[in-house]
């Protein structure tokens, strides 16, 4: 059964518990292939569609990237694929040739069994970086993969791309215009800290809805750029990160374009996909036990407004004083001066939710310190930094950084 | 008693529990006031020179400036002065136009005290953000802090500049040439993670050579450069980071000047007490296991090789990594390519001090993962970075980051 999806109360649109169907023409499978040493650990996922789709991507900016990402890259620049295989357990990264090979055989296996030409299957990976990809374990998991294809299959394959996660990450979502009911599903894996420095960050979105190659492309730029983009420096990825979306056109009769009827609601609703899918990695930050959204406002433009945020929302101390609830906002001062941005330091003013606990740079009079660590006692909070320099804002959504997050990392691998 | 100079042994010239005199001419003292909590502890520091001494100073690149580093900055343009007053406990930071009178306060206090223009006396503090300095205790400490002063009081005051540091930092060095025999003495204060990307460094030299105050400025710029700015990210500073470097001509018949016998001498041993410094500030860094030099090495210049050790020596995932002795050398690869550096991944080799764990990019042949643990175990270890793309290189030093950093940084100030 598809469970709920998470952070689905943000849109009332969403399928939860409902369907069991993703977009039509759609089908996707997940097994357990033994690249993980947990036994049973789904760790090879499919996705197919049933007639040629487009398709557009967009992929890390890593000086290093996972011979997944060259393979992928290279055919998502050509519009068109029917099948999607992706691995965790291991990144294929630094593996020089034989990687680029391995993800080649790998496409290739699955092109034959599909019967499609191997140019049209796309290869993803996450895990550890450095070593071979187990291939015989892949190969002998391939028959069982394809078999198990069904219109089913996506809360399996959602589950076969975890790596630290500690729940799969799904959302679907319908919207209707005109005469068409189209569906956009959107699956996703998270991880590291919520800028995920280095952690993979994987989406795959898939929609029935017909819409060119180009208008595809633009819709996926400008949903990442508020929602994945918020939630991850931009540029600060790691070697395998990549978002795909996919629209093969089986649930439109006429192709969707810029301007139609139909065309906003349906950005709105794949916007939302995205957004819930961010915030979703957010919320299954490696250890957190807060999720903060960082609100700037009163920036001279957009582009400051996000550097003192992520400045901010990245900061260790600030970070671990949200950890242990502690309102200790001279350090959200000291990171709003750090961030390179020409601010006044005498204008600032910070609130933790509604509480104003900052006013004109000095501690607002009357802010009781009881009051502000109600606030951060909250599992989720906000923090609003006002520059008092101009009307641009902008919002990160960042989590605290716990001792379990040290953990985890200090003994992800082994 | 002096203690043994921390990372002493790294020069042979440092006075280990020698001479409990620091350079002539100077006093220095250091007392319990109240102003942090625990009782006993000391927060209140004096350093005075009996004669006005020459003075260069390096201030905080933060935004956000306490009032302490924008009223001593100004003196210090001046060029002179007698007596450096310095509180832990309260950093005296967003406290606005109070701020700003407190530190004028102190200063006339102090210049009352010792006879000298208030314009003679700098001001300091560390400790937490937003409130008000307690001046009635400072008030109350200043005839005390006083009195006390003493040519052997100078590890008293490393001791009162401390927040964090779980000891004092103070190196002393001697240098003869000529007819001059002079002394150098530091002492600083450190804390937060290698970088302090928001835990204030402060850092007092104090010397006994006569030399101009252009010159004086210069070597401190200089050895900045190499030392300090090379544990911490440029302008990642707090809102109170300061270095002072006196010169009082005590010792010295005749100015020092670039060219001369002595000059070089004298730059190498004051090169060496900040070197000392600066590490000994890393080794004391929050909840640190491991001390671990970054070098990058083969790189297009020196900024870019900058770019890329400061890029490693930051992540998380590699810090956490190294607390849990993991040779996880992906991670390492994968924040290489994150640095915003054109580097060729596949000439990529990393050595773990002499071990090669990578090759050409890929896992070098024959590394045994056994080999690589034994390194990381150490407590002190190298990690190299050769870029093969040209000739220049950098080393950074960092620390792991530990369950002990988020504990330390979580409950700090409350």
């Amino acid at each position: 059964m598809i469970p709920a999806p998470v952070a689905a109360e943000r849109n009332t649109k969403s399928v939860v518990g409902g369907s069991r169907l993703g977009p039509k023409g759609f089908q996707a499978s997940g097994i357990a292939c033994g690249i993980k040493a947990a036994a049973g650990a789904k760790d090879l996922a499919l996705i197919y569609s049933e007639v040629p789709a487009q398709v557009a991507g967009l992929f890390t900016k890593n000086r290093v990237k996972a011979a997944p990402v060259l393979a992928t890259r290279r055919r998502v620049r050509r519009g068109l694929c029917r099948a999607l295989i992706v691995n965790s357990g291991n990144a294929n990264a630094c593996t020089g040739e034989k990687g680029l090979q391995d993800a080649e055989t790998t496409a290739t296996l699955i092109a034959r069994a599909l019967h499609c030409p191997p140019r049209h299957v796309l290869v993803s990976s996450t895990g550890v970086i450095g070593h071979p990809l187990p291939m015989e374990r892949i190969e002998g998991g391939i028959a069982s993969l394809v078999a198990q294809l069904s219109s089913e299959g996506f809360h399996d394959a959602a589950e076969a791309i975890m790596t630290t996660d500690t729940l799969p990450k799904m959302v679907t979502e319908q919207v209707a215009f005109a005469d068409q009911e189209v569906t956009i599903l959107g699956m996703a894996k998270g991880a590291g800290m919520i800028h995920p420095q280095l952690a993979t960050m994987l989406a795959f979105i898939l929609t029935d809805v017909k819409v060119e190659h180009t208008v595809l492309s633009a819709l996926l730029k400008e949903g990442v750029s508020s929602t994945f983009n918020r939630i991850t420096v931009d540029g600060d990825t790691s070697t395998n990160d990549m978002i795909i979306l996919m629209a093969n056109g089986e649930a439109s009769p006429s192709a969707l374009v810029p301007g139609d009827g139909g065309f906003r609601p349906f950005r709105e609703a794949l916007f939302g996909v995205m957004d819930q899918l961010a915030r979703a990695i957010v919320k299954d930050g490696e250890g957190r036990t807060k999720v903060v959204e960082i609100c700037v406002q009163g920036a001279r433009n957009v582009q400051e407004a996000e550097r003192v945020a992520f400045r901010v929302a990245h900061s260790p101390l600030v970070k671990t004083a949200f950890f242990g609830e502690d309102p200790n906002w001279g350090r959200i001062m000291a990171a709003v001066g750090d961030a390179r941005v020409a601010v006044d330091p005498q204008k600032i003013s910070i609130f933790f939710d509604d509480v104003m606990v900052v006013d004109n740079g000095i501690a607002a009079p009357g802010a009781g310190e009881e009051q502000q660590r109600k606030v951060l006692k909250q599992e989720e909070f906000t923090v609003t930094i006002d520059l008092h320099a101009g009307s641009a804002q902008a919002s990160v959504l960042t989590t605290d950084l716990s001792s379990d997050y040290v953990k985890i990392n200090a003994s992800y691998r082994t």
